[in-house]
Formats: structure tokens, sequence, C-alpha cells
């Protein structure tokens, strides 16, 4: 984790000053730390018939769909509006300034499929949130959700909703 | 492939009239599908040394980042812009009606990298040949690209650079 740790890069005042940006892209540049890490996010799931990973847009998808691969599963995109053809469901959510809303094709998911979501980082929790409450509108059973990068001092965790597991690889 | 092809949906009028739209969505919601569709994209391209997948935002994510995981190939995203933090290097390109930008980190790529870019559709070429082009200004070596779905009738095969194999699953 010490080696994936190194790839991640932090970039002050991006996308807006203030604001301290984590760029995983060395981690996913680098073939073996890439792999590395998809191993890592596999593990606490497997055998727990995760059927079913829903990614969230867009760098949600990189690491999504690389899982969904190591762990024999179907992958669903979580988008932002207007992305997805219809018929899509969707779940509103607070920013800190504003809203946004997250999509997902409404067949996207059997009722009762095993599900697990997945993003790049867990910041204020709301996008996470935010999805979790579209796999419960989808019908699906939400098994858990990993994140690469947690930003602790946000307390996104505090969101997340109790007696569901939700892993983070590192921690900051 | 028929099979693969049976779980390509065409939406009309998405996402704008007159638009046959074709959703991959079904095909990466079923596990066995989405397995056999990055085996046959990958398939080409075995033992050809690429070191990198270079995936096209958004949906290139998806195939590209599952694709890298099977070559045992690094991962890098090719953005819409100001999504990437900075230095990056950009290609502007037109569409029918106005214009658009990819961008990619200026170090994403080491020179001579052997580089695969990967989307979902081919249309009429220009975001192709734009990736093309940026992986040329990282200093890669480009191997070929791959994409799941080529509408044969835009003719954007004509658009790419005669020389380099481009290899699509499905044909419409």
């Amino acid at each position: 984790m010490q080696e994936l740790a190194g790839l991640v890069r932090a970039v002050p005042d991006f996308p807006t000053t203030g604001v301290l940006f984590r760029d995983v892209s060395p981690l996913l540049a680098s073939a073996s730390a890439f792999a590395r890490c998809i191993d890592a996010l596999a593990e606490p799931w497997q055998g727990l018939g995760v059927q079913a990973v829903c990614g969230i847009e867009a760098r949600g998808f990189i690491f999504g769909a690389a899982l969904a691969q190591r762990l024999h599963a179907g992958f669903v995109p979580l988008r932002k509006p207007n992305k997805l053809p219809p018929p899509v469901l969707a779940v509103d959510y607070q920013l800190e300034y504003g809203s946004d809303r997250l999509e997902a094709q409404r067949e996207a998911v059997r009722p009762g499929e095993r599900v697990l979501l997945v993003d790049d980082v867990l910041a204020t929790g709301g996008t996470l949130a935010a999805a979790a409450a579209l796999a419960d509108l989808l019908g699906a059973e939400l098994v858990g959700a990993s994140v690469v990068v947690e930003l602790t001092a946000l307390q996104g965790r505090t969101r997340w909703q109790q007696g569901t597991p939700l892993h983070s690889l590192l921690r900051y």
C-alpha cells in the first residue's frame, strides 16, 4: 500500500484555489501498481457474490470496470445527467455550492442483484450516499462500497450507512 | 460476436433527434458478455508489447481500463478540457457543429512507450484522430486502436492513419 500511496500525487489549488487534489494518474500509468490496486480493491469482496460493480463517473469507471472484470461481475455506469439513454432513474444531492444529480438506467440491475459501488475518492460523501440511494431505487442489494482514496478530514464516512461495509485503500 | 451484438441496444433520437444511439449498457451489465468483449478486444494485441492503454472519456475509460488489466498494461485517461491537473498537452478537433478538445497529462507516457487507443464507438473518427495526434504529442509509439462499435456509414475509418491497425468488434 506504501508503494501505491507514493504514486498518488498531491496537486495544490486544483480544480480551484484552496483544494488539495489527489491525482491517481501516476498509479494508473504503472501497469504493476494499477494491477496491485485492483487486487487490493477486490480482496474484501471475494466470495461475497458481487454480481455487478457500479462505477461513478468518471474516474470510478476506470477502477470500477477493472474491478468488475477481476470479480467476474457486470459493470453498471452511474452517470452525470443526460448522458444515459432513457429510461433512467435519478437521485439529486447537495454539494457545498449548488446540487448535482446521478443517473442510472432503470433496467441496469435486476431486482435483488448484489452490487458494489466504486469511486476513486471519498471526500464529503455526498456522491457515494447518492449512489447508494440510486442502488436502492434500482432494487439492488447493496453489498458495500470501495474507494481508492479517503480524505478523512472531510468525514465523508459519517454520511455512509451504518452496517454496510465501506473500504478505502489509502487515507489522507 | 453475435451474442455481443445482441446486447447493444439501438436507441432512436438520442442524444438528439435523428441520431440512432448504440447503447452498450446491456453488454456491460452482463458479466459473461463484458468478459468476452474484453477478451475479443485484447486478442489482436497479445504479444505486441502494449505498455499503456489510453482510454477516451468517458465510455472509453470502461473498456480501456478493463483492457489495460487484461494486457498487463498501464492506463492513461484522455479527457475533456479542465479535468486533468496540470501540466497537460491538448489537441483541438472539429465536430460537425463547433469544436472540442482532448487533453492528457504531459508526463502520462514515457517517450517511445507503446500505447493502444480505446473508445466505445467509432463514428466520424474525429475524436480517435485527435487521440492519435495527442499520443504523438506525448512522444508515444502508437501500436493501434480498438473500438467496440464501428458505425461504418459515417466512414470514420477514412480519417484514421494508414498503416496503423484499427480494430472494431461490431459493425453497423
